[in-house]
């Protein structure tokens, strides 16, 4: 692993030099501002400019990432080149040094506004297994779901940063086998494995964004956990898709790979047959390697590959704007559940455990049919850096806490 | 019918004092501000609070009704009565009279920052004549949707003020009987006529907002144009429903009708058979007595009635929070497609053509299948307003334009 960065243990851990991600941070008694991880540490951005050694575009001072976003392809890769400098140059080292706080001393914020939020359904194996666990009497496969990479649009108001507890949705929902829906908290309370991108730069509104401009209008990548109530989802999805089983939360990592990070981890998709309609073919490999684990209370319970992912994130933002629906700087696509083949890599409590059928048994010995509440669920990656060097995704992390009253009439 | 105010005309057209209705609107050369509706006017509200005339919290000069809807439901009354004293009362007139401008002056532009858009499918009239024409071999009505008001999220950065060009969408879509899915711009443009409320006052995240505090937490009413692509909808809506068919824009008016404004207008709905959950009963008859009329290119082609809704505005409020979403100032709740029990009462060209094998012959002798470029589609609406005045909501209007080529790549 090779590292030039002067920042102590910065080759440790996948925050080296060759990650660089963005996110939002403050101090106690101090505004919320822009900084870079490196190492153990945050590089403050807003001090940085303020000190004259970045550009300052006055977007690292503001509390969220919105302002550098739409900023655009340019200036991220000028920032990105600049701070390889400073962070690796000795020279530097003397006045970028007071600029660096240690991550445990911050508290990490949602790293930017989230405009709309949407949610594919791109993992072939998520597809398959869900639908033969839900519609047992149907093709497991959608007739479309080769042809297009099907999504929905998600709650944007209910993304959440790492670390927000989450409270257990109560609803209607329908036990199978019972005649009449009953309310009350979520039994069958679950996570999903995502990974996302968040737009930087706008579209035109009536103009598509094709597959080839993916690196000009997408600023980077988070992990996402996309929580699920399934007796909700599965009573209230006919006919138009799901609504409340979703919309309760979403979680999303304090961390914004940017997309150039992830440039060294892009491999070949598995081939797609039949061939896409031509608005959906890119001209590049854009399969990620990222290696997901997905951990409850400590304990990892899923090795997901997004490699095996069937649609990529270039063909997802084709899709997306292919009606002419403009982009808007902090528009979230996540990827659906990252599944794959065999049970250790199923990215949700639904397939590990067949929807509650077959308990998972933890590492410390106790069972999970869903979430209980008080656990914890984590979400991480891995990925292939530059240089041969491993960068971390995430983590994102969440709580579930017990269900709430409704407001007082 | 009543009136007391002094502006000339304002007893005619619907925008009487009983109305009220808030917009934001421009000149040339000056900033977007908040004003109201009286008669052919708008009521400058900057300019009226800057001269000490209305209770001056800075929310009136800002581009959106965003801060004035967030202030809460004592601001808004309060406000509601100053304007009718206001304009009521012959002694102000000398003072109130230079911040009337002719509503021909000015431009009238979106009303508020939309944050998440939901759309439900609360016509049981639509949910009948669309389940009969697009799964035909199933029962009409999925067996949910007597015990939940059915909704999915839209796209909130595609809801465009009225006036705004509609682009053809483009799309992938598969004729029925045809073996593969093509690409091209939709064959199959709708519109659907519906009804909104927008949230004013956010909501505590995790607890659900009961249908009794609906006055407190919604600030008034709008007309939508829920745009779709019948052809892209039908073939990507399987499994998780409506995205690309729906996102390319969604139209709402100019005009927020008050809550207060609309209390005249409130009737008994339709009974509720089965009896829903406690939490989606409402103490107050919830329906609305609105008469929505659907104009092509100025000649009426509907008359849809608001008051056969099945599901409520406050129960779609209690349902769309029961999982303990919170609500964003901004929040657009759309009705649904508006359908009444008779063929002209239909809100869309799905209904009122069957899918196109029944064109529907305009007045002027023109028919439609589905909508050309060219076609201009018109909702407007009028209710009972207080003191046996009617008033008008809208209109929303768009204008369908060719579809456009992808961004260069």
């Amino acid at each position: 692993m090779t590292t030039d960065s002067w920042v102590p243990g910065s080759a440790d851990g996948g925050f080296g030099i060759e990650n660089l991600p963005y996110g939002v941070f403050s101090r106690p008694g101090e505004l919320p501002r822009v900084g870079v991880a490196i190492g153990g540490f945050v590089l403050d951005l807003a001090s940085l400019s303020a000190a004259g050694l970045v550009d300052d575009r006055r977007c690292f001072a503001s509390g969220s990432l919105n302002a550098f976003m739409v900023a655009g392809r340019p200036v991220w890769e000028a920032n990105r080149a600049r701070l390889v400098e400073l962070l690796t140059d000795e020279g530097f080292r003397e006045r970028v040094e007071p600029h660096l706080i240690p991550v445990t001393d911050v508290a990490l914020l949602r790293p930017f506004e989230v405009a709309d939020y949407v949610d594919f359904f791109s993992s072939e194996h998520h597809a398959r297994n869900t639908g033969r666990i839900l519609r047992p009497r149907s093709e497991p496969l959608p007739s479309n779901w080769k042809r297009l990479p099907v999504a929905y649009h998600g709650r944007a108001g209910t993304v959440y940063p790492s670390g927000t507890p989450i409270i257990r949705p109560s609803g209607q929902r329908r036990t199978p086998g019972e005649p009449e829906p009953t309310y009350g908290p979520s039994t069958r309370l679950d996570f999903e494995a995502e990974v996302g991108f968040v737009a930087g730069v706008p579209s035109i509104p009536g103009r598509g964004v094709p597959a080839g401009a993916f690196r000009d209008h997408v600023f980077g990548f988070v992990l996402v956990n996309d929580w699920s109530a399934r007796d909700v989802q599965m009573w209230e999805s006919q006919p138009l898709g799901p609504f409340l089983g979703k919309s309760f939360a979403t979680s999303i990592s304090s961390w914004v790979v940017p997309v150039a990070a992830l440039e060294p981890a892009r491999v070949t998709p598995p081939v797609q047959d039949p061939e896409p309609l031509p608005y959906l073919r890119c001209a590049e490999p854009w399969g990620l390697d990222l290696h997901l684990e997905v951990l409850i209370n400590g304990q990892v319970v899923a090795r997901p590959r997004f490699a095996d992912m069937y649609w990529t994130s270039p063909q997802q933002l084709a899709h997306a704007t292919v009606n002419g629906a403009p982009l808007r700087t902090g528009d979230l696509f996540a990827s659906g559940t990252v599944s794959g083949p065999d049970r250790d890599q199923r990215g949700c409590l639904l397939e590990l455990t067949s929807n509650g059928d077959e308990p998972l048994e933890l590492p410390d010995g106790t069972k999970r049919t869903y979430l209980e509440d008080g656990d914890t669920v984590t979400l991480r990656a891995q990925a292939p850096g530059a240089s041969g060097s491993r960068i971390t995704l995430g983590e994102v992390t969440g709580t579930v806490y017990p269900a709430q009253p409704p407001e007082a009439p």
